[in-house]
C-alpha cells in the first residue's frame, strides 16, 4: 500500500523554454537594436504610458526579448543598486513582479507593504517621504490608490519613480506587458507600414475605471496603423472620460463600443479582459454576457489577454487553449520590468552595446 | 558613578564553535558522500515526509553537516535564483529559517506574510498564483493552514515547492531537522544493522492532531531498527489517525501509548516535546504533568528536542544542561534546509563532486 | 494639445554630489584615520549613547564620511552577512535606513515587522527568539517600545544587537546620525582644546520623555569643552529624569531650561527640534510657540536638526533656505549607520587600513 499522493511521485515539469523561446527571439530578430531611446529613458519618471513614442516601445519589448532568451545574464547591471517597493495598495503580483525583475539584475529590494507601519500612518507628507527616498534607494516603485500621490512625491524625488498603479489613472507597465505579448504574437504590428487592414482589438472593460484599460489604449495608439478597430465592450453608457476618446482618436485609433460580447467575439483578433474590480459597478447584473469560457464564439485564431489576477470573467477551461495568450503575457511582465528599469538606472550599456558605453 | 548598564560592558560571546563542530564533523566522517540520492531530488516537491528514503535522509543530513562545519562558502551554489516565501498562515521561525538558508546560498528572497495584501485575498484560486510563482521565482515555500493548498498549487507548478507546514498534515523539514539532530548525536542510529536493543523514544505530543509529530514519526520509520520503541504520551484516547498507526508498524516501528510522562521519562533516551498549541484540546487539564523541567526523573544521558517555539511546557531551567539539545535541532534547521533546497534546485554539483557535474 | 503632465517632460534632477561632497570631505581631512577604537566596537551590542567616548565617536563619523564621499565600493564587506531587522514598534524610516546601510555594505536582509506575524505574539520570551536570531543571523537591530525588550534579548544574544528606539529610554543611531551632520558642517567640534566660547543649542523637546533627546544630549557632553550652553525649550515643569541631569552636568555641559522659543532662537546657532509625538502631552496648548518657519527669529547662520519624520513643527518653507541640515543629516544617517555596522560586525579592516588585517 502506497500512501504517497500522486503528484509527488514525479519532478515537476519545467515548461519547454526551448519553445517557448522562439516567439522572443522572433521579435528580437525583427527589431534592430538601437539604444538611444533607452538612452532618453535614464533617470526619468515614468508614471504615464504617454511618455513613450513608438522607438521607445520598440526597443523596450526588444530588450525584454533579449533577457527573456538570456537564461542567466554574463553580468548583473544593477549590482549594488537599491529598489524601494512602495505599495500602499495591497497587491502580491506586481509588487513580485518588479521584485522579481530587480533580483534577476542582480539589485536588492527594500519594501513596504503596510502602510499602517509607516511614517505615512503618522502623517507624514509624501513630499518629505520622497525626500527620504532620495537617500536610500535607487528607483521607487510606487502604487497607490490616491492617483496624485506620485506627483506630490515627484516635487522633491530626485530619483526615477515608476507608477504601478495610481488610483483609476494609469498603469503603464501593466500596459507595456500587454504590447509586449502582442509583439510576440505579430512582430508586424510594429512595421510603419502594415500590410493589410490590419487587426481588430475587442477590450472587454471601462476606459474611463480602469486604469490598466487607461493605459493600453494610450500605447495601442501608438500602433493604430496596424489595427483597423478598437471595440470596447462594456455595459457603461459614458465609458470614456472627458477627452480621452479625442486624444485617442487624434492619434489614429479607431474606437467603437459594443454592449453585446458575443456578437463581437466572431470578429476579434485578440480579446483584452480584464478582472471586474471597480466599484459601485454593475458587473453583477451583466450574468454571463461579459465572460470567456471555452464555449465564447471565438476566432479560432483568436488570442486572449488579460492582466490577471482574474475572476469568473475568464474560465479556466480556456488555459489549455491556443487562446490563452494571458500566462505568456504574465511571464512577459518580469521581463519588459527588467527592461524598463534597466534603461531609468541608465545601466542599458551594460547589457546592450552603446554608442557611448560611458559608466 | 557608572551608569552604564552591566550587560553593555563586555562584547557578546560567540559560542565556541570549535567545540559545537565536533559533532557535524562525527557525522560528517561517518556516512559515505554520495550525491546520487540527491541528484534524485532535483525539481521535486517536498511535501510529505514520506518521499524520502534512508539515503535520501543521510545524504541530506551529512550535506547538511558539510555547510555546517563550513563556515563561508567557496561558492555560493544559489547566486541569481530567488526564493518566494508565501507564508499565507504566520510564522517567523520556520520563515526566516528558510530565508536564512537561502542567503546562506547566496540567493535573493521575496515575501508573503500577509494574506491580506495578496490576491489570495482577492479571491484568485492557488492554481493561478502558483502559475504566476512559476515566472517570478524558482522555489516556493509554503505554509497555509489549509492542508490541501499546496496539491492545490501543484497542479500548475512547474518550479519545486516545499512544504512548511500544510494545517494538521505534515511539516517535513521540521521532522529533517529532528533526524539531523539525533545523528549528531548518534552517528550509528543511521547503521544498517545496529548494535545492541535500540534507543527508546518518547514524544509528548498527538500525532493525529500535529503535524510535526506526524512528519516526525514517519522519518523515524525509516531507522525502525535502531529504535526499541516509541512511546506516545498525550492524555488523547484516539492519538492516532485512520491508518497512520498501522503504516508506522508496516514499516517496522514499535509503537506504545501512555499517559503517564514521570513513569515514563526514566527509561528514554530522547524526549521529543511540543509546543502544545493545538485547538479545543485538554491540556490545560494535565497541568504539571505533560511538562519538563530540571526537576523531571531524566535519564542522565537523556536528550531533549523540541521544534520550538516553546511554552511552559520545556522549563527554562533545562537551558543549561546536558539534556539541551533543542538549541542545536534550532541551529541545524538551517543547515538542513539549506541541503534540502540545494538539492531540489539541482546545485548540489556546485558544493559536492558528482559524477555528473552537470551545470 | 499635450496632455502630459509638466513634472513628466524632464529626467530627475539628481542633486549636485560634487558640491555635496565638500563637506564630509573635509571632515576626512580633519580627523587622522584610527581604527582602534572601531575595532573595540566589534561584537559589541550598542544600547546606549553612553557606550561611546570621543575616540570612538569620531572615527565613526570619520569612516561615515569615508563612505559618503565614496559613490561606490570597491569590495562589499558583509557580502554573505544576514541583518535581522526587527521591528515591533513600527516604523519606516529607522528600518528602511538599516536597511539600505546593510545592502550598500553587500549584505542580506531578513525583515519583521507586523509584530501578530511572529511567536512573539504566540507568548514566546524574547530569550528565545534572541537564541533563535544567533542561529538566523549576524546582527539584529531591534525597535520595541518596551526599554527592557534589548536587555531581555541580551541575556541570550551571541550575536551583536543595535537598539533602534527602545521605548523614551535612548536612540543612540540617531544621535550619532545628529553628531555626524554637526561635525560635516564645523569639524573644529572635535578640537581637544577649542576655540573662542563655543556653540550655543537649543534642544526643542523633553529630555525625559524623548529617547532621541536623551541619546543627543549623552553625545553632545562628549563635546561639551566647544558648547557654551545647551538650553532645552519646552513647557514641562520637569524636563529632566531622576539623574539624568546631574549625568550631564558631570561631564561637562552646561544645560538651561526655557519655555520661549522665540527668546532663545536669535542667540542659537544650532536649534534641534524633534517632532512631539509623544503621549498625553501638552502640545496642542503651546500653539505656534514651540513651531519653527522661516518666519522665527533665526541667526543667519544657524542650522536647523531634525530626526523626522515631521509634523506641523517645522514648516516647510525652512526646506529651501541654509538653515535646512536636516535633509542632510537624514542622509548622513545611512552613511554612519554603515559605519556603526561595519565596526560591530568586525569589518573594519576590509574598508580601511588596520594594523591587524585580520580576516
Amino acid at each position: 500500500m502506497n500512501r504517497l499522493h500522486p503528484l509527488l511521485k514525479e519532478p515537476v515539469q519545467p515548461a519547454d523554454w526551448r519553445e517557448g523561446l522562439d516567439r522572443p527571439q522572433a521579435l528580437l530578430d525583427y527589431v534592430s537594436e538601437d539604444p538611444e531611446p533607452l538612452m532618453d529613458l535614464a533617470h526619468r519618471p515614468i508614471v504615464s504610458a504617454r511618455q513613450f513614442d513608438r522607438a521607445k516601445l520598440f526597443q523596450l519589448c526588444r530588450l525584454a526579448a533579449h533577457y527573456e532568451t538570456t537564461p542567466a545574464l554574463m553580468q548583473l547591471p544593477l549590482t549594488g543598486k537599491i529598489l524601494i517597493n512602495a505599495f500602499y495598495e495591497p497587491s502580491t503580483r506586481t509588487r513580485l513582479s518588479f521584485e522579481s525583475a530587480w533580483h534577476r539584475l542582480g539589485g536588492d529590494v527594500m519594501s513596504i507593504t503596510d502602510p499602517a507601519t509607516t511614517g505615512i500612518a503618522k502623517g507624514e507628507s509624501l513630499a518629505d517621504v520622497a525626500e527620504m527616498f532620495n537617500h536610500y534607494g535607487d528607483v521607487v516603485v510606487l502604487r497607490d490608490s490616491n492617483e496624485q500621490a506620485v506627483y506630490e512625491m515627484l516635487n522633491s524625488l530626485r530619483i526615477p519613480i515608476l507608477n504601478a498603479g495610481n488610483g483609476i489613472d494609469e498603469h503603464p507597465t501593466q500596459a507595456l506587458a500587454d504590447l509586449f505579448a502582442l509583439f510576440k504574437w505579430r512582430p508586424e504590428l510594429m512595421d510603419d507600414e502594415p500590410k493589410g487592414q490590419g487587426i481588430r482589438i475587442g477590450i472587454i472593460g471601462v476606459p474611463n475605471r480602469m486604469r490598466t484599460v487607461r493605459s493600453l489604449l494610450i500605447l495601442l495608439s501608438l500602433i493604430a496603423p496596424a489595427i483597423s478597430e478598437v471595440v470596447i465592450i462594456c455595459d457603461v453608457e459614458q465609458p470614456f472620460d472627458g477627452d480621452q476618446r479625442e486624444e485617442l482618436e487624434e492619434k489614429g485609433l479607431r474606437l467603437r463600443a459594443s454592449k453585446s460580447l458575443n456578437n463581437e467575439l466572431p470578429q476579434l483578433d485578440v480579446v483584452y479582459i480584464n478582472s471586474i474590480a471597480w466599484v459601485g459597478d454593475t458587473y453583477e447584473k451583466l450574468g454571463e454576457e461579459l465572460r470567456l469560457s471555452a464555449h465564447s464564439p471565438l476566432k479560432d485564431s483568436a488570442i486572449i489577454l488579460h492582466p490577471l489576477a482574474r475572476g469568473e470573467e475568464l474560465a479556466t477551461d480556456l488555459d489549455d487553449t491556443e487562446h490563452n495568450w494571458y500566462f505568456a503575457q504574465a511571464r512577459g511582465a518580469v521581463y519588459i520590468r527588467m527592461a524598463l528599469l534597466t534603461s531609468v538606472v541608465h545601466r542599458v550599456h551594460r547589457v546592450i552595446d552603446t554608442p557611448e558605453q560611458q559608466a
